[in-house]
């Protein structure tokens, strides 16, 4: 359903882009993007888990991903979790999501952000949660296409136990 | 381990609090907690799930519940789950945590937050995390006794599927 061919990014190769499940073996890719993009906001020492923890959760379906793959490699994810809220109910809670920007402004995004929407409706979720960065507008304005609700006046309370750990 | 005797509330009456994990059988007056609270904000039909999806997620290990049990009366709660950070790995959310406005300022939440500490490291979880209103002083100065670090800028997105729930 969602399957995308581009002739990108030289305009010669074709691309085919695919929305799919991740399997276990893509964990490794998976974790390779999210220390990608650590490096590139200069917190590369902030990656304190390999990609063993990963590999456990997942096998654990503690979470689930759905990944954006390009003539095989992956460019994108949707990394998802179940929770539960004491107000409304079951939730899907978007922890990290992420296109590599060589390939973004080409719909991969949103492909991804709609199957995580689809998964949430399918896994009878009442509704989708995750965070964004005040700071982040391109994000900010992606949200609000989807008429989503931003709440501003909440804070992050974390208490590290690993003391290599503080922020 | 977590058990204390109190003269209280008329300095006659000996009440003995006990923290102790839930069972299905609380989630009855887990859920009469959590709509007591939402009705002293004033937001009584914000609550949109009734207590069969409390049921079900416990029973489904989506969420887990450490009580303040006072002479049979569950008088605080901290409900929680397992989630997954991609930079640090396994994480116990704190999703709510709540102790009857009456019986407040005799320790009951240090108890409580305490065992929640606990159960996070039981699970092997390398950090706990919650959220905060802004406004909350009291809360926060909570927080600050645990050195807990404190985000300000992440905001919230959602997006309801149940159409009842506008907040």
């Amino acid at each position: 359903m969602y399957l995308k061919s581009y002739f990108w990014p030289d305009n010669q190769n074709k691309m085919e882009v695919k929305i799919r499940k991740a399997t276990v073996a893509d964990m490794e890719a998976v974790y390779g993007l999210v220390c990608e993009l650590a490096a590139y906001e200069k917190e590369p020492e902030a990656v304190t888990v390999d990609v063993g923890a990963y590999v456990e959760a997942f096998s654990q379906k503690l979470i689930d991903v759905t990944v954006a793959d390009a003539n095989g490699e992956i460019v994108g994810i949707a990394l998802y979790y179940l929770t539960f809220s004491t107000w409304k109910g079951k939730c899907l809670f978007l922890e990290d999501f992420y296109v590599k920007p060589a390939l973004r402004q080409a719909g991969i995004g949103k492909m991804l952000f709609d199957a995580y929407l689809e998964e949430a409706k399918k896994l009878g979720a009442l509704q989708a949660k995750w965070q964004v960065l005040d700071w982040n507008q391109p994000a900010l304005l992606f949200y609000a296409k989807y008429d989503a609700v931003i709440e501003k006046n909440w804070w992050n309370g974390k208490i590290y136990f690993n003391t290599k750990d503080t922020q």
